[in-house]
């Protein structure tokens, strides 16, 4: 079997303090990794190092498979949140969809291009409208109608179907469900959500309504992880466009629409090429 | 004495129905005007009619201060909100500054480029500090320091001196102090405001340590008027700049600086060339 | 058969005068039309007048395939370019494309979701590879492959196709062939291409790579008339993404790939609604 | 004395090979510093290793003005291009300017703001317009009006102003005179222009006019160093503003005003914050 993972990727934050970088680049030195990109950065007040770092394995010293186990004991030293990816292993990923399908057509279509570093086993919804589409980029569709009775149990079986595919991640492109939060629990920054508002603005139901109200002059959209607090998670990206008097509440859903897409699928990227690496209630981006 | 009031802007609205740019047009070419300008809108829900047109008056009929008498039967009859005002004609407008001077630098600058349409013929501060730029720029500068117990008189006192001056239009370039209704019901949809902030994203004090803890990737900045519910005002001009989490607090401030003095310019030049329609809660900008 | 033409819409430009507006208002007032939407602008320099005027003609006193003909001794007067269509009456319109997919899947996306005031009878191509893309959008696909040798005999089949079709309009999603001047003096500003950079920077090939090597900041795309001169023809619409030097040439084509369908998109919505006016080398673009 | 040089920033570019950030990193961690801000970057074409790396030399165990020879050992190993510059230490800057005032207010208020790490210590220019602005900032204006005649003449003594007043960068704030290549190559990447167009479209004279002649809806301008080829030096920053044919060309030039002053405020920034490497004719941006 061929080393395919050749690009390996640290995300870590710890405590900062003196030789940090000097200590990791060793590590990776010293085992005949190159650097191919590096970002780091400390925030002043609260004293915390963050870094990503991504270097060729190609002559790494120790297999991709032991390079978690190797780094542990320096991790352990800084008292690290931590994680090594690779580059080239994609990550298994569920999108849920509702009816509105521009969302999940931006990510198959980006999927088809290989744009991402994701593979897309599964779509679950709510609704069949959707399955064409999903047939069209030859991806199983799974529907689980959802009623307020039988949501529980609906969600228990997602779960499974979600297990049974090894999910590491998933997208809700426009799925229009509240998602419990033992649901959530299970995929703590791993649930990818687009909220078609320029958050904080404009939370809850209805945001392109509560917009065209208050005669703003800009629409956003905003992705985020989610959280057990609706439309608090911790933002990956955002976007705007500008609006006038003369678009109307239809208007600004569909120039939303374009909005949201292109949010979505930029957060599906950066996380897809571990890129976000959360703090708390937010986000660094090493871009 | 020559006849500076060269081009006539009618700002309308009322009920829609037939004929209505008809009769207006055929009112000013009827009298000699030549258009230069005109746009429409109708609310397709609501079935509002708005306008605004500029007409040369040069070969014009009737005199410029007669223009409005000969227009309000036309007016009347279509049940209108409007307002006839003159290019030429520069609003006496005052500028109510506190500490931060970039906003008053930024609309003196402008100012004595001839960039608006307006005449500042004083500031008004609560504080010394923008004393000497106001020097700079040969404008009286008149401090109204304000304590809980003077509030009041004082407002009475800057209301004194703002009629004496004939002023029209109140400019907040970052006024720390709250108006009272009472104020503001003497000046409707005439103070304008900058707010630090996307509104209605993160209304209320310090909206840049609200955007810096939920971790927006986005900050913006609101021009809006004053009215009695503090940040509802009628947005006239929003804008946005991008920021990522190497930005700290003091970088969102001093990124927000720039986007608040260019968000207060260009809703002081929509408002100074009578391209701004309020429609309840909201605004028309005609450009 | 029931009256569909609802909207009709003006396009008109001619040498300003006086009474233009009241005149051409009055015309659809007398017949009993209702103005929707008016916009005008008077070239300050060069003393152009142009509009473009929507009205509902429901209650109309003359039937929609008549009014060119009841408005013609009015455009004579004035010695006008003008044009009327009907917001109803989709414009018969033909996509020509190679082998990049992304452009010929935006529009036809947007299509399905009836955003565009057009009808798509055929997709044509001098390469087999978008027919799968044509077939899932159930839209006939006319493969033309063109080697130096046949370039003219082919084209004289397209354009067979075309009139056949009753084509109004062609849209170039990135299709890779320059079109011969005979072709384009048929389809004279009936040809919407997209540019891959923001014109006139970058003219010619490869402007992703010239864009690269030149080290830019900020690349764009350009929606613009196909004319006689490469790259040279009325800009209807362009937008711009920041790059940075961590964007390789990929990067650049993957991000200008985004700009290219939003922009080519863009452009076809406004071409679609008849909001663009041509006037020599320039378009005014009624929003 | 006291130790005012805090915070050491090493920009540097060599060819690619293992161990790079390690070996720098070790260096500065050795010797007692703490990285602030590190940022890498691999062309992974040309195999070309750059890096912006800050650290805090509070407990440096060498003084600063002896890092750089410190380091040279470790440099000459890498065949590095690079530099040592204090984060503290204000780089000595000259303002060059003609008419327009714009471009030089802006510096001068950012400056007395402390928004860059540069000292001012004198104006120049070939008209005696900008003098009362420089009074108003306190900084010395040189006049050197320059005829066809004199222009070498003059430049000598500006140089010699320079030098005797150890000026290292110069910022060309609208100044409209072409410098000779002498003067140039004596302040190679020094010398920060601010060119009134999106570069590279509208190179050379009235940039604004060949904008409006060609109809372009977006118009931009850009910051670069001044190379020996007339706009064609390494572009450290630029942006767009979007316009419409509502806007005469009058109004492009006011409006592209507000993107000439911030456009060359952020480059100037970003030169004073050691954050732009020149590789060729092409920058690095470390943000």
């Amino acid at each position: 079997m061929e080393n395919k993972q050749k690009t390996a990727i640290l995300l870590l934050s710890c405590p900062d303090r003196r030789g940090l970088v000097s200590r990791i680049s060793n590590f990776i030195f010293e085992r005949g990794g190159n650097i191919l990109d590096l970002n780091e950065h400390v925030e002043p007040d609260e004293k915390i190092f963050s870094l990503r770092v991504a270097w060729d394995t190609e002559e790494f010293s120790i297999k991709p498979n032991e390079i978690t186990a190797a780094f542990s004991p320096l991790a352990k030293e800084f008292n690290a949140d931590w994680k090594i990816s690779f580059a080239e292993e994609k990550i298994k990923t569920a999108v849920f969809v509702s009816r509105y399908d521009h969302c999940l057509q931006e990510i198959l279509w980006r999927y088809s291009l290989n744009e991402f570093g994701i593979e897309i086993p599964l779509i679950i919804s709510n609704h069949p409208d959707c399955k064409t589409l999903a047939d069209h980029y030859k991806i199983p569709f799974h529907l689980f109608p959802i009623t307020p009775a039988d949501k529980l149990v609906q969600e228990e079986k997602q779960l499974k179907l979600l297990a049974d595919n090894k999910i590491d991640t998933i997208i809700l492109a426009r799925y229009m469900q509240i998602i419990t939060n033992n649901f959530i629990s299970r995929y703590q920054n791993k649930i990818i959500n687009i909220h078609h508002s320029f958050l904080p603005a404009f939370i809850g139901g209805n945001p392109y309504k509560q917009a065209y109200d208050r005669g703003v002059k800009i629409i956003g959209a905003t992705s985020h992880y989610v959280t057990e607090e609706l439309d608090e998670g911790p933002i990956i990206e955002q976007d705007i466009i500008r609006i006038s008097h003369k678009d109307t509440l239809n208007a600004l859903i569909r120039k939303g629409r374009d909005l949201e897409r292109l949010v979505l699928a930029r957060a599906v990227q950066l996380h897809s090429e571990h890129r976000v690496l959360v703090r708390g209630k937010k986000t660094l981006i090493f871009t």
